[in-house]
């Protein structure tokens, strides 16, 4: 994060300093640990996957306009939104740097593709807010292209550091995908249930910005008349009042959409542990096994 | 630029289409052929450029507030500053993409590099920006990094190619980088004095944002109080009406401000001429030249 120009550490470091679970990175370094990988080029490539992250939590939260990011302030709430879109771009453009510096071109080919993926998957999310007649499939394309890919890139590169065969950077993959798909949708269901206290980011925003996550999508689809027009005005129009996310909470409670939605979150858990079937048992690996736990009971 | 996502090709295909002078992908086609090149390479290469370049103006645009580019509506203009921000990222990575494919660390480690500083020099600009302190060295690190560094990179990537002697990317990049520092030095004169139908961009965009571009800073040191008043109200407090860019405009040619900053260009000019000096007479080094007159002497 480093650079002669101070606003960027400083803008960057609140960013960082602010916590967060750090999933991500430490994906690459279990997964190479898990291959049995000793050196410490994963060291690198974890922070090259977090920077892509906090890239994209920046220029996530300009686009989503939020007041909150990891229980402070966001950055674009303190800076403003043009350092906050610059910043983004430098801490991308350094992760290349580093990867770049770390030499390897399948790790450019993993983590370049995951980056223009996520970019689509915003893009896609954008286009399907305020559309009701989004469906189960349309939501799993944009969570698994926004927030998967990265979740399986950070895990297929530390097989890839790792040297081993292609079936075990394969299973990592296939378990970063799973896992990510249930950490999205925890955090969808989380949007409607947290406690904003706990959840270090402001609650209803989803709502507010007329996202068509899993739990609407579900309670749409088991909607009568009347709590279609509640949909519609609030959702697609964006004609909110104030007792407005009561309101929701309480339609996708009465039809199950939170515990559906969790349910699904579970499964998806359940098939990234699967994944990892063709590791033997080790240390590691029970932590990557707990981390599937951890992405579905967690409060935040 | 293909994606499922149509928006995007959409969108991108709009900055495209719009026109653009093509300079940078142009320096990288010209510098590989004056390197002898005869392979296909520099054209992908060409287009990773353009994409770097086309990925910063979209973010330019949304964090100017602008409303016009290439005589066209701005993308953000049109589609809004979301969409704007995502295809920008969008594009920067299918450029990391299509290096990958490219397959060249060296290239990878030139344009990595060149976008972290552009960023830099980005932020560096905004904290200039509005500050009446602001010299000429200080805006000259600001387009060597916003501007010169991509122009620099593109040539050099160009020799790289080629696969010719260090010496020979050495010039090639001192030739980029005194050209793309005359170019914004035109560039911002023009933002003063060009017609707008003619510029393809709103006139008066710097002054309008406070920017401290080299006729500001040269008409500030030879200000008067009265001047200094109104610079300090226009620039600093970003209090205007509608007549202060005529007077603005009068104030910078009282005292040459425009003239000078032209006579600086002219100079950088001459240096990105002879930093060519090493490579013999031909009909592409002659194309080379001219585009720093044009550079210089566009209206555009």
């Amino acid at each position: 994060m480093q650079s002669p120009v101070a606003l960027i550490p400083q803008l960057a470091g609140h960013v960082v300093a602010a916590g967060g679970k750090r999933l991500r990175p430490m994906l690459t370094l279990a997964a190479a640990r898990l291959c049995g990988y000793e050196g410490r080029r994963h060291l690198g490539l974890a922070t090259c996957v977090e920077f892509i992250h906090t890239a994209t939590l920046l220029h996530d939260d300009v686009v989503d306009d939020s007041a909150l990011r990891r229980g402070l302030a966001s950055a674009n709430t303190v800076w403003g939104n043009k350092p906050s879109v610059l910043v983004g771009d430098f801490l991308f453009s350094r992760a290349f740097e580093l990867m770049v510096e770390d030499g390897s071109l399948e790790v450019l080919a993993i983590l370049s593709r995951a980056s223009s993926t996520i970019a689509e998957g915003e893009v896609r999310q954008l286009l399907t807010s305020n559309d009701l007649a989004t469906g189960e499939a349309a939501y799993l394309d944009v969570i698994r292209a926004k927030t998967a890919e990265l979740f399986a890139a950070a895990c297929r590169i530390g097989g890839v550091v790792a040297g081993r065969p292609r079936a075990e950077s394969d299973a990592l993959e296939e378990y970063g995908m799973s896992l990510g798909i249930a950490f999205q949708l925890v955090d969808d269901v989380l949007d409607y249930s947290a406690r904003q206290a706990t959840l270090g980011k402001t609650i209803g925003d989803d709502f507010r910005e007329g996202k068509m996550t899993l739990p609407v999508v579900l309670a749409v689809a088991r909607a009568d008349a009347t709590e279609r027009a509640f949909w519609r005005r609030t959702i697609e129009d964006l004609e909110q009042e104030e007792r407005d996310l009561d309101e929701a909470v309480a339609l996708l409670t009465a039809h199950d959409a939170l515990t559906e939605a969790t349910d699904r979150a579970k499964a998806f858990g359940q098939q990234a542990a699967r994944a990892l079937d063709c590791f033997p048992d080790s240390p590691i690996k029970r932590i990557l096994l707990e981390v599937v736990d951890f992405c579905i009971e967690r409060a935040f």
